[in-house]
């Protein structure tokens, strides 16, 4: 094996991130938006599409739209995959999701160039509407590749404007024939910006990503008594907005608590009516509560349910409870979390175990292979916007990760 | 004397406060909309001053509109006497203001049907604008009656439209010649609805009111740093949203170590995105503080500046801080408030000292003369508001203290 000598081609990774984020680019900002299954979306494809075959690997496209290009290989094995998606939200950035999939083409190349003779094929796919921003749920492609949604309903999933994911998929001719669920890789491994603040706070390069956080989010509508600010003794008031202020104050309190991994946030209060001299006759609030263990958040939301309906009698306000989403968090898998670090290590590159904020494709491939997550920092934590940006060194230390764990993992059996 | 047999008609003054509230009646409900000036206003005013004109009072008019009608009397003394307003808000009641007038009214024709002959006159009188709702500021009238601002920049307040209270005057013939400042009384009461839920609450007829609470208003603009609500580890956060709930908490906290007569209230909190998965950016708020002292008020407002500083300092999140309004509290005469407890009791009526949490035209005259408030009964609390109700008892047994109370008034100097 000669893996410690390879090195991936930096600048070329950031040429093929600048020229893909020009399609669709947002005029006046280094932002472009590629909604799922749009013209612009379609061109990205095209695109990158055009680049795997210049390096003639074998392209396969599935009934929802995700593309995999794997190297030719005669042993018939199952490939080392890595991969990401290349749809953004409405105002993103060049970097979220695109960066693991050119990453992935740029270790092919580099390995494809250098006539390394590995024991499996090597792959890398793209899949179908990660962001959800056009059609929920996000993650779709990657879902549908891992059997957790049958085809025939992602179809059938539609936007704002009633246009399904079957009709774009057809007009924008990337409906394939490879069959749902898809072909099981022998693992999995994502390259991903951060998209949070930890690496550049900690100055860290790359993050071993150990799972993502379970999610916990909860709409309070409170239903208390307007009043007049004025004429209205305390002892009488029903407060809807005293109430939110208190849960509030009581989430933040619960992560000091709990402890590192506990993360909760109230990003939406609405008042009614809001005004600075009446007493709110209602409050809607979201509390998004959120942890790498189960148990702990289960235990968070028992203690947040039981301090609503505690502060809520007390104050004599209503409370009607509406779950928005509840997923239960993911544990990659430990030989491929190990293998992360040691090449982050072997690499001479600051490392630091950590768990993943957002949703990616890599926690729909740990259902069904051994899987794990490299990150790169995210310069002040910006992503979703136009100025999401992280450094060429880091993304080049990223895709050299990436590339020295894929040739591991090739060689490895689990 | 003959006070202690002497009743207004109570059928009487109910029957003339449904026949005012029909003018500019909303269809559906028994409120009523007559904004100052409107052609409302000048219909209202027009069936008032005929039933003063039926009584034989004189009336005079002054150049902000206000109408006062006094008994006829050689004494050349000045008058005891009442009044409140029969303008109200977009959507008002028929008792808010009107019953104050319409019961002046019922005294005077009481005290005239029975002959009885007094050392002073009665005066009854209706304020322009009291509710502000069209021409800033609130009690404008009453204000321009006591001297507390000159004739002319009065008279060139304009509404959204930009229309003047100067036009609006002369369109619906309402620019006087009287004088302003205008006559000083011997004394001054004024009966009103409480417009809160104290008197209901602790089944007490009579409020005897012993001033008006002071009142300030802030705003603040908190700015922290918008970011993702999982990514983002709680030490790292600048969250603006926490920052208003912990204030929202605090004031709360305050009016409990304050005690009764403090009160606060956080009416409006609006964040920005207000989304479920991201820590706000900004958080605007308003903080409303009363109370009837203002040495407690002014320690309050520095007990909430001090810990707005503090816990936006801990936070990270900066602070704008904007004064809306800041009104010293009114303290109405002691030996007039005497009188309004002792006829009550004198009445076998249950009654309770307290202040006023709104404002009102008595709080003009405390400037001028002897001055103090009788209360009665809101169902709920409610004003402001089409479902603004007193029961016809409560009204009755309000009239006749205020019967009471002027004819003690007129035989009691100063």
């Amino acid at each position: 094996m000669t893996t410690a000598r390879l090195n991936v081609d930096g600048a070329r990774l950031t040429r093929r991130l600048d020229e893909l984020g020009r399609i669709g680019a947002i005029e006046g900002t280094t932002g472009c938006a590629r909604l799922a299954l749009t013209d612009e979306d379609r061109d990205g494809r095209d695109l990158v599409r055009t680049w795997m075959e210049d390096l003639g690997l074998e392209i396969s496209i599935d009934g929802i739209g995700n593309v995999v290009a794997t190297t030719p290989h005669d042993s018939g094995r199952a490939p080392v995959m890595t991969g990401s998606h290349i749809d953004t939200v409405g105002t993103g950035g060049r970097y979220d999701g695109n960066l693991g999939v050119l990453a992935g083409l740029e270790v092919i190349e580099t390995v494809l160039a250098a006539g390394i003779d590995l024991p499996r094929p090597l792959a890398v796919g793209w899949f179908t509407d990660e962001e959800g921003a056009r059609f929920p749920p996000d993650m779709l492609g990657s879902l549908v590749y891992v059997g957790g949604m049958a085809l025939e309903p992602a179809l059938e999933i539609v936007d704002r404007d009633g246009i399904s994911v079957g009709e774009e998929l057809e007009r924008i001719g990337y409906r394939g024939v490879a069959p749902t669920p898809g072909l099981v890789p022998h693992a999995f491994v994502e390259l991903h910006i951060e998209q949070g603040p930890v690496l550049e706070d900690e100055d860290i390069t790359i993050g071993v990503v150990e799972g993502v956080q379970g999610i916990s989010w909860t709409e309070l509508m409170l239903t208390g008594q307007s009043c007049h600010a004025g004429t209205t003794p305390m002892r009488l008031r029903h407060d809807p907005g005293f109430v939110a202020a208190d849960i509030t104050a009581f989430v933040r309190q619960l992560t000091q608590e709990f402890g590192g991994a506990q993360v909760a946030t109230v990003g939406s209060i609405t008042l009614t009516p809001n005004l600075v001299n009446v007493v709110p006759s209602q409050a809607v609030m979201t509390v998004d509560l959120r942890n790498t263990d189960d148990d702990t958040l289960q235990q968070a939301e028992t203690r947040f349910r039981g301090h609503v309906a505690q502060v809520a009698e007390v104050e004599g306000v209503g409370v009607e409870t509406r779950t928005l989403a509840r997923f239960e968090p993911v544990t990659f898998d430990s030989r491929v979390i190990d293998i992360v670090e040691a090449r982050a290590v072997g690499r001479g590159l600051s490392s630091k175990r950590m768990p993943s904020g957002a949703g990616h494709d890599a926690q729909m491939f740990a259902r069904i292979c051994p899987t794990a997550m490299i990150f790169t920092k995210s310069v002040g934590g910006i992503s979703h916007n136009v100025n999401e940006f992280t450094e060429p060194d880091d993304l080049e230390a990223g895709a050299n990760v990436l590339l020295d764990v894929m040739l591991e993992l090739a060689t490895r059996e689990f």
